[in-house]
């Protein structure tokens, strides 16, 4: 039996006392899991992922299975016998190739000491909060942000100061100045995801700069989330806090698998971190699960030796999406749709909608469509719609064809 | 080029505070990991793995891979393009198929919506240790326990509690009075490993109901991790928290595939744990690395449906080496085994030594024999060794002959 709307949860983003709270029992969970703001993103992916009707564009992957040379690395090294344990911060090869990789692709040299192979992007943006958020501090996020990344700093009970982009002409915008004055004593870190998920928005190489040398001045950690770096279109890799960074910065840059190589379901990623990061990384990791598995780290491997043509392809596909999505949004006139300048995904707000949540539902119900809602994404983000489009253009037009139906 | 006993760290089990710590400049990491015990056992572990002389076993795995028929069910999920993201708390069907087998072999049957999939034992254990304690919680562990259950609290900074067990008539016991005892109204949570890693001890029917009701009556969390449960000689299964749990209870049952299935390289474990639990695990999970990479869980789903001959084959191997070991050891006057009654490890007092970490490494060093050293599983257990037997006798035999060197 499909569920209806109205069996879902309310859509309360901001949780509100209970006036009775006095009379319920306590809870026998954390405080700050209690707390903590529904992930109500995550439960309509889940309710769309339940009627086989509906188009599922409002998660961050595509179509395309792992390249075959990455899954025949990983199949080999199971027929192997790599079953056992591995190092909790990963396998040295690994560390190795991904040094290699680095030195290859954005020209820096890193010792394989720095490099930290985690459970996913994801794990590793967790494991470099979790090493330095204690309770209560501050840490400073540019929104729109991806919810989990949020979710993350409730589970150490962090305190989260929103900084919002804007847009100007079309264009996504940080304020430096207004990034710099939400800094105050209690300020431990500015997290920052570029290319940017849900807006395509890229830093440029002045802003990283600025931004390193007023985080290195002010003693302020920066976690750089740099998963989609592969992602901008017409470069081979976007700028990276790499190029302006010194080995001993308190950065963490993270990466991940998942996107440029179609390996969503492998739960593989990266940091880049200052040496003396390397013993706290790996007593978390250790404490957490202890690293990846053995296994699926020779397909990271193999993605990173061989893995450019793949890459190349995906870009292709995705920038024939981009513009084809660009162009008939266009004609919609409801919606309003800011340059795309790297990522899968198209972030595009429509007229009339004042609560994205429930109507990404209505959409689902009405016309089998199911994005992501913007209001997840930050508070100026009410109103617009995630669509990834890293997948089949024909998927892609059947997409296009309902959201017109919806809203054109 | 290998390094000396000298140039690892020193060997300081409790933090001093530096006297001049007013100098010092503030540590750019959160507090709980500055003061967190460090992981001696693991050091001296990877100290043991770069020298290929050396026979370790430190850690508790053996020698076999993981069976064919396993490795072979991940492959063909590979090959099917089991490559995206799946669900935080893990595939339906493996959620079935462990329903399948708790019913199977323990006889409760158990809805999938109370078993969460997750990323190894130990992160099973860390989301369920996550999900209920605050900072400054008291948790109480039964010692002898193994470190990284510890190192899980003391990330959350909770106060463990050790309620140590103690040797009569050479077999480990808990005294329940005494657990009992330890409850405090900061107490949050009970932990116990049964069967016990390192010492083979298993809970008994009694203790388990009586653990139980005490918890339900004071409404505290027990955690039970129960990964060594099919080790138990001569029985299909060790006494289970299962036996006496009602569906409501505060109890999270922790299992692995680790041990009985030689998968310590998959990373895949699992937790049965009331039904209100749910959306508090798969939260922390999301936003921890949205679970086990997908394709490996075929290769569980495998393991459960057809791996009752390998476990069987598994304990043959690991009854004839605890025999042996039993056997030869008692013929070494400095060593004094108590009786194992589950799980393949030897937990050994060695007369006259009391800094096991330090001889630990000394036997490193001098004989070419990896051991664990007992100081890291609780204050009650400096003086032992722990040596896991899960290897092929051959190798066994080459350990027993290097102990014997040592202190024969």
């Amino acid at each position: 039996m499909l569920m209806t709307s109205a069996q879902l949860k309310p859509v309360t983003y901001k949780k509100t006392l209970p006036s009775m709270s006095l009379t319920l029992p306590p809870s026998p969970f954390r405080d700050a899991l209690n707390d903590m703001t529904p992930n109500i993103a995550a439960e309509l992916l889940r309710y769309g992922k339940m009627r086989p009707d509906v188009i599922s564009l409002a998660q961050g992957e595509g179509e395309n299975v792992t390249s075959p040379v990455i899954q025949q690395a990983a199949m080999k090294a199971l027929q192997e016998g790599k079953t056992f344990y591995a190092p909790a911060l990963g396998l040295p090869e690994l560390r190795q190739e991904i040094a290699n990789y680095t030195a290859r692709i954005y020209g820096h040299d890193i010792p394989t000491s720095r490099i930290f192979v985690t459970s996913s992007g994801t794990n590793a943006i967790n494991l470099c909060l979790h090493s330095i958020l204690n309770e209560d501090d501050d840490i400073i996020a540019v929104t729109p942000i991806w919810k989990n990344l949020i979710g993350i700093c409730e589970v150490v009970n962090a305190n989260i100061i929103e900084v919002g982009m804007t847009l100007k002409e079309n264009r996504w915008s940080l304020d430096l100045d207004q990034l710099f004055d939400a800094v105050t004593p209690k300020t431990k870190a500015i997290m920052i995801v570029t290319p940017n998920n849900p807006t395509g928005w890229v830093m440029s190489e002045y802003e990283i700069k600025t931004v390193m040398e007023f985080a290195r001045a002010r003693g302020l950690w920066v976690v750089a989330d740099e998963i989609y770096s592969r992602c901008q279109y017409g470069k081979t890799h976007a700028p990276s806090f790499l190029d302006v960074a010194e080995p001993d910065d308190l950065l963490y840059i993270i990466n991940s698998f998942s996107k440029s190589w179609a390996m969503t379901g492998w739960r593989l990623g990266w940091v880049i971190g200052p040496q003396i990061a390397e013993d706290k990384i790996r007593d978390l990791a250790l404490y957490q699960n202890m690293g990846p598995p053995a296994f699926t780290q020779y397909g990271g491997i193999a993605a990173l030796r061989y893995g450019e043509e793949f890459i190349t392809q995906q870009l292709n596909l995705w920038t024939h999406n981009r513009d084809l999505i660009t162009k008939k949004l266009s004609t919609m006139t409801r919606i309003t749709l800011p340059e795309i300048d790297a990522t899968f995904y198209a972030f595009f707000k429509i007229d009339g909608v004042d609560d994205s949540m429930h109507y990404a539902r209505e959409m689902i119900d009405e016309v089998g469509l199911s994005l992501a809602p913007g209001s997840s994404f930050g508070s100026q983000c009410e109103g617009f719609l995630r669509l990834c489009f890293g997948v089949s253009t024909p998927r892609l037009e059947d997409a296009l064809s309902r959201l017109e139906r919806m809203c054109g």
